[in-house]
C-alpha cells in the first residue's frame, strides 16, 4: 500500500477516541500479518483491508450507530482504492474483508483474508489490551468501574451502569469460540485466559478477598 | 456512624465519575477495616474518616483543581460531624485523617487511623482495581490507550497523550514504598506485582510479542 493511501486511511482517525483509534488499526495490522504468514494469505489484500477496516467508524459514531461502520467502510474503501487505481479484483477482495469484519448476521467472512481480519480485530478485545480497552471505553461513555452482579441481558444498550466486566461477559468471553483461523484460535485462548483471570481477580479484590 | 450521616456522605457522590465514585469509598472502607483490625485502630474514627475522605472531591473537580479536596473534605467533615453532635476530640481525629490522606508536602499522617486511611486509599490504585481505574480515568479525560514510550516527566499535567501506563510509571509504581502500616505494605507489594505484570504484558502484546 502506498504511503499516500496509508496517510489517507490514517486521516479518518483524527478525532477518534482512544478505544478505537488508529493505534487499534496498527495493533490489528501486527496480528493480521502474523496470522497471515501462518495461513499463506495474500498479504497485500490483507494489509489494505486491515488499514481501511475501521474508516467508516467516525461516520457511525457521528450518526450514533444509525449506520454500520463495516458497510460504510467497505463503500469508502472502494472509492479510495479505485482512486488509487487498484484492480477491480483487488478492490472486491478488500471490500469483502471490511464488510464481514464484524461478522453479525449474514455477512460471513468467506476468504482467507476476511477470516484473518476478523480474527485479528477480535483479538484486540482480549488479553491485557482488551482489558485496557474495555475500561477506557467505559470511561469514555461515563460508565462505572465495576459491578460484580451486572445485568448481562445483551439486548440492552450501553448505559452508565454498564462496565468493562459486562462487556467481557456479554461479548469477550465468547470470542475464542468464533475464531476463524487456527492461529487466531490459539492466541484467543491464551488472551481469553488472561482476561478471565483479570476479572476473577477484580471480583475478589472488590469483595475484599485480596 | 449513623445511617443518616452515611447517606449524607454518599450524597456528595451523586454526579461523580466512575474512577472516584462512592464505590471507591466503599472499597477503601473494606481495606481500611481489614488493616484497622491488624493495627488495633479506633474503628469508629477510621470508619467516619473513610466515608468522608473524598467528600471535597466534587468541589475540587468543579473548580478544576484550584482547591485541594483533602483540605476541603476536612472542613466539610468538621461541619457535618458537628451537626451530628460528635465530640470535639472525635472531629479533630477524623479531620486529621482526611487532611493527610493525600500525604503531599506538609500534611503527614500522624495517627494510626490517618496512616490506615492513607494506605487503604492508595491500595485502590494498585492490583486489578488500580489497573481498571487507571484506564477508566484515561477514558474519562479522553486519553489514548497506551504508549510504551510515554514521557514520564511528572511536572506535566494530564493531556490526551497520557495513559494509564504513565499513571503507573509516575505514581503507581512508587506506592508500595510509601505505605504507612505493615499490613498495608504487604497488600501493596502483592498488588504492585500484579499491576506491573499487567503493564509488562501490555507492552509485549502491543509489540506483537504475544
Amino acid at each position: 500500500m502506498s504511503d499516500k493511501l496509508y496517510q489517507k486511511a490514517k486521516s479518518f482517525f483524527e478525532d477518534s477516541k482512544g478505544s478505537h483509534d488508529w493505534e487499534h488499526t496498527l495493533r490489528v495490522q501486527s496480528l493480521a500479518m502474523h496470522i497471515g504468514k501462518y495461513e499463506n494469505a495474500d498479504l497485500d489484500i490483507l494489509n489494505a483491508a486491515v488499514l481501511l477496516h475501521d474508516i467508516g467508524r467516525a461516520e457511525e459514531d457521528e450518526k450514533k450507530g444509525e449506520i454500520c461502520h463495516a458497510q460504510k467502510g467497505a463503500e469508502l474503501a472502494e472509492e479510495l482504492l479505485d482512486e488509487f487505481n487498484y484492480s477491480k479484483d483487488f478492490i472486491k477482495s478488500v471490500k469483502h474483508c471490511i464488510l464481514t469484519h464484524r461478522y453479525r448476521g449474514k455477512n460471513i467472512p468467506q476468504t482467507k483474508e476476511a477470516k484473518i481480519l476478523f480474527d485479528a480485530d477480535k483479538l484486540d478485545c482480549l488479553g491485557a489490551v482488551g482489558v485496557g480497552r474495555a475500561f477506557l471505553f467505559a470511561g469514555e461513555v461515563g460508565a462505572k468501574l465495576h459491578d460484580k452482579n451486572v445485568d448481562i441481558d445483551n439486548t440492552k444498550s450501553y448505559t452508565k451502569d454498564d462496565t468493562a466486566y459486562r462487556e467481557f461477559l456479554v461479548k469477550g468471553q465468547y470470542i475464542k469460540e468464533k475464531m476463524q483461523t487456527s492461529e487466531g484460535k490459539r492466541i484467543a485462548q491464551e488472551r481469553h485466559k488472561y482476561a478471565k483471570e483479570f476479572f476473577d481477580r477484580l471480583n475478589k479484590e472488590v469483595d475484599g478477598e485480596i
